[in-house]
């Protein structure tokens, strides 16, 4: 069976000391580091590059680090993560004249490869893709805007993703991003999740308070999750 | 008479631990936080945005941060930056449509703005915009790259540039970005220059051999600096 | 049971004399005020803006203006329509980026949302938006030129969106736009649809001779869709 | 003698009622319609295009309609405003990649062809088509936007083109926009304007009150011209 | 029964000699010139035009050229392939805003009208155009690049575009791009294509040591399309 | 004392049989191929690219290949041209983000760089990078179309170039395309030119008829310059 990965997004955390926040995430339990970069073009919100990927590695991150590029176009930056250390690439079938051609480029450079669908984005662009994605990305949120809530119809798509993914027999990770939180995380892993990108859910406010915060949320999801059926 | 000001680009820095970095850089004597901004499209690189210029003002940062907007278009994420703490915000004036209105937005905003200048860039640009711009920045590098040296002819664009300024009357900062190392500062500052840019020049790979070392170059710039005649 | 709504399209009004033609199309039983924006990109014309719909509404029109935007991208002028007075604001699934997040804010300008589908446009786009949209517009003719005939394939496109949008169980109203005449308005209606854009239909040449015109074409496409069956 | 021309911008006007406007504007003593067309990318604005054009002709108006365009590109809907019966059609430089071939194509429609500078745009682009145009209109405002003020730097601007033409020997109209009032035509003038568009400065908020509004803002406008200097 | 159809890709030509090439490869069997376009837009890189076009049909070429639009936007050069004597011209649907009336505009030009997928495009597209199209050209490669081998996922395409076809009861040819070799050209016949596409399996390398290498390798694909079921 | 160069432009030749057209055109005394690259955006119109240059090597060219890239953007295709055997490449100011880059890049890939001027182009872009230009390229007529006649304020521009060029001291071509005879060549080059391209002006139409006619037309084109003062 698969294991559930929770993978909280560095939008979230001090840009100051990132590296010290990622390291005490890892430790409380995360699995992945989800790393969105934004271009003020695809989505109206810059946030960070390859620079910052790769002093991540450098300052000695091991884990598995998830770029969701929210970018466009993609194929000139693929590359260029891929040399910072990035483990999954993902970008948006919008966001490629070429998707077939993309997604190869990001396993040649050795990375795995993945696409993300806004919410309205319907699922037909997988449908002659599965054996070239080993991420599928459900947005449950617009992306490039903090603060939204877990959009419902997502549950829907999930279940029809999961049966994509069985139908094809590949190992496929699908993760989805946006709104989730301890009070949603089984369900959403009912519907078929396996990987849970939680920002504010995790790197929240009340750190200062409790510096035992960061285990105190990733302990309440491993618990949801372990308790939800799938 | 104008003090010379030095400013290290943190796109050299250590981004796992950019407060400290950035700490320590003004401790040793810099004056301003040089932050470049790049999205992939106005150049072919993508590296950090607002939320990373707010982390900074979190930190306790108040040194000036003089945001150098390598996008295109402008307009859009100027208040994102003033509302992270920005002090300086230019723009190169290929990148707006509207150079006139894109100035009054960055001082509507409560910033200080300024055009830069390519290395192929005509000086035009500046014919109608004396009474709004508050620094001009000018590239003796191609800007979007690492590991340039410093393009001659940009001594003679300062000088002109100096010349405009001063029969402007106006306090303007003539910013020069690109190459500037302890052996050529005084050289630019004498072509006109008042206000440096510096990345790799001061965030070296030296640093841990030499924990003094910001102290070190920051001191022998000064120096050139103050021998330099104007 | 659905009312049917007659929605003439203004630009085949006088535009010397809108706030006239408008009165007078709706004192004849037309039921919406169909307002078609280009910008000269995403169709090759430019047509008219939010001024023109705020003129309308400050004439006095208290109808709906149903504002159907052939441009691209969208989100930037949805709120100035919204404060012009729009009642409707429909724009194409090829047009936005971020689907969803435009049809949320049509909703949060206090407007109702809409989706069009050009001719060959998939159905596709509809999958995961049913809970957002208001209207659903097909297109019967390639949008941004005039003097097209109604594309037969759209009566299949027609009953596919009716099965879709009865099976939602939702108030979504499903509108087609190009070649409605009175000679096939049943045969349309027959098909699903409950709203009707007529421009030169209704608009048309015959005014000048007969001062009854809109009474009487409205008058004979009433009575057309009274016979259809449904 | 020049005579001096008042060009009231119709995007002040009453849309609902447009041909009576304008009638009544020229009535007043207007010489030219100025008709400002905006297509939400060179701007962000989108306005009224070439059928609008076209009804204020067929509503009988004879006078010169001076048409700014606000566009990029420009050279596919040169053609369309030139069908819609546009006398002057004028385009701003950094809008067309060709800017000789898109002022010969207004020649070409039988139109007469301008450049339009934004505030900070350098005379530059006058260099090698004085003999191409037959305007040059100085924009005293940032286009796209109402309620701006005069700026300044416009009235050096203003001597520098009227040093141009007068060295040209040729017959080109000088025209400006943006914040022209009662109180500063007269020193626009001395500066070299020899037409003048005002918007809110016809079309005013105070014409319920004064029907004869018209009349007396186009009085005094003139009175001013006769008084200044040139 | 339809006949199976070879079409070279002219793109493997040599260019110093292209309507000997041409005439050679005709002469040896080959019953269509495939003509690949692309404008380093829409792919990364430029070939050729109409003017090449033109000078085959002058050179004396009658076969049926058939023009693969790799350009976007496509509208604006179609009627420059009509009146350079393309048969058929194929777009891909991503490459235009309004892919029925682009099909339309091709057959009002007076030729066969297409649509070519990329491996990863979902075939939605077809739903409501199958009256519009003459020629589906599946890419069994990603576009714009040699080299690539057969995307084995093709088959499944072809066997559902073969489907779509065949239901719809009308004359289109189905045509497959990429990696078509003596070898694998049977099953590519036996999962529905009738016309394919060869680049460097026909003009290869070996033409200098075999003067009949055309009659060689065209007589070959025959003979494996002769033996294949269909 | 510089030598006068024609360059014959390959696009007006016969593209069936390219190879031999150029070879005579050389063989009748010609230079330099000048290549024409158009890409349906920067101009509306679409030649041929890198993989028609590489023929021209190939079938065993020897003189000098000028390759004018009326494309935008120009950084990506540039290494394929100097791989393709480009002599010079030169490129429109306005069609580079990075003008210095792109100058720079042509150099660093081997090959001669240059600018191209359209007719209402400034000089200005060429007041910092005389150090990067071999060659100034002045367009006479309007890029993208054929059947212009030669703009006559080319002249000025020709002599203020030559003045440039003077007091740079260097050895740049001040190369003249568009209209180009050989009853207006001895004109051109006294304003300045050194370099003469000319389309139609060579491969013209009487070819058939004369079968000498490069000879004749490149040999009266030398006897007008020899004539020439300069």
């Amino acid at each position: 069976m698969t294991r559930d990965l929770i993978a909280p997004s560095i939008l979230s955390a001090d840009f100051a000391r990132l590296g010290e926040e990622v390291d005490q995430v890892l430790a409380a339990g995360a699995d992945i580091v989800h790393f969105d970069v934004m271009d003020n073009h695809y989505v109206p919100n810059l946030t960070i590059g390859p620079l910052v990927c790769e002093a991540l590695r450098k300052h000695g991150v091991e884990a598995p680090i998830d770029v969701h590029l929210m970018v466009k176009p993609v194929d000139r930056i693929i590359p260029d993560f891929a040399a910072a250390g990035a483990t999954y690439i993902t970008f948006h079938p919008e966001a490629s004249e070429h998707i077939d051609r993309s997604l190869q480029l990001i396993r040649d450079q050795g990375c795995k490869s993945g696409l993300v669908f806004n919410p309205a984005t319907p699922l037909s662009y997988l449908d002659y893709v599965m054996d070239k994605v080993d991420m599928v990305l459900l947005m449950s949120v617009n992306p490039g805007f903090g603060g939204q809530s877990f959009i419902p119809a997502t549950l829907d798509k999930l279940r029809e993703v999961r049966r994509r993914i069985d139908a094809s027999g590949r190992d496929i990770r699908l993760e989805v991003d946006g709104g989730v939180k301890v009070d949603n995380i089984a369900t959403i892993k009912a519907a078929g999740a396996d990987t849970f990108v939680s920002g504010s859910g995790v790197f929240g406010k009340g750190r200062a308070e409790d510096p035992n915060r960061y285990d105190t949320i990733i302990g309440q999801m491993r618990e949801a999750l372990a308790g939800a059926g799938c």
